[in-house]
């Protein structure tokens, strides 16, 4: 069986929602990121990104990792394309160009969005968007060109590739969602605000967020 | 024809060693880096990243992109995949297993060690790898994880994926590449020093070396 290494207070959401937008059956396995081992989760979890059973089947020591009929892979953006490419339908790529684009896509939101995203996740999470305000503000300045051009490509269509929700969208909510709390970047992109609600009302993605709400937090 | 947008002195490097490894018939179309509007190529070039033609083209304003009979991609990464995956043969995956691994390396790449990478490339393009020798060695020490997994991987293997060189290698070669200026870190690691030196002693790589160093340089 499917089995999904990561606690879901981290990038593990992307695959633990893909699967429940597949209906696959798996197994969790709550890994924790080795810089929390003070989470009240440590307990539970046994094992955590530097522990050598973990670095035995996945070297990097990151979360999300899968196991899936003895294939090992890390990088949740890979991992996602490559369920949804194994178990078909809507979201997978029907041909080649649109798995260029999804790959595209996925590619746009780690290198192009993720690290400035991340700044106002970390800012938000510690309850310091207002006393970091420069940070926040530089973030968000950085982030105004990938916005612009989604906002330009959401104006015509209402999901990233093919007309119909696919795991590009699931891989880059999950990254444009870091960004979420800093409201004045989403109100002046109302198009690309429009698109994430859109993924986020779904039912896969709010169960997967009703669990990742009811986890342990440190 | 397939179009190539960008100059070699850029990450346009990667999709151009592929053609060559390929044997594409192409057109190569040395779009700049906006930020090099005062490159001696400029006038040459005629369009760069921030020309409106561009734009149209590739909204987001970055090269490589590639137009291939009307599909638009940027991302290089996503190209080199798309580029093998169409074309078939030994650089391109075999079967989805292959194809994930191939999508898992070049995110490794892109997210683990291209940012500490390219501290290392700018600080030796501006010969000041000795007077920023604390930042170059913090990147060093960034890289220390990911190369060591690499190194691991290159004790039991020649190349990334299946046995051989493929479309991974030149994607994650492109982005070690950056560091090779650091020269300790490499002879820290022999097993990745010496997969890096088989994929660069490739003729195609070769190749596009050549016309990369007869660019003219600002």
């Amino acid at each position: 069986m499917l089995k999904i290494y990561g606690v879901y207070k981290s990038r593990a959401t992307r695959p633990l929602w893909l699967a429940g937008e597949l209906g696959l059956a798996f197994e969790h396995v709550p890994v924790l990121q080795a810089r929390k081992l003070d989470d009240p989760l440590a307990g539970d979890a046994q094992i955590n990104t530097r522990t050598p059973a973990f670095l035995e089947l996945c070297p990097m020591g990151v979360i999300p990792a899968i196991e899936d009929d003895g294939l090992v892979l890390f990088e949740s953006m890979a991992i996602n394309l490559y369920l949804a490419k194994k178990h078909g339908g809507p979201l997978a790529p029907t041909d080649l160009r649109e798995d260029a684009l999804m790959t595209q896509w996925s590619f746009f939101g780690a290198t192009e969005i993720e690290t400035n995203a991340l700044k106002i996740s970390s800012a938000a999470a510690e309850g310091r968007l207002e006393s970091s305000r420069d940070e926040v503000e530089a973030a968000a300045r950085l982030l105004k060109r990938p916005f612009a051009v989604l906002e330009r490509h959401f104006a015509d269509n209402d999901y990233l590739v093919g007309g119909r929700f696919t795991v590009a969208d699931i891989n880059l909510a999950e990254i444009v969602r870091y960004a979420q709390a800093y409201t004045p970047l989403f109100d002046a992109h109302p198009k690309l605000k429009a698109w994430l609600a859109r993924c986020q009302s779904r039912a896969a993605f709010k169960a997967m967020w009703e669990r990742r709400l009811s986890e342990p937090t440190p």
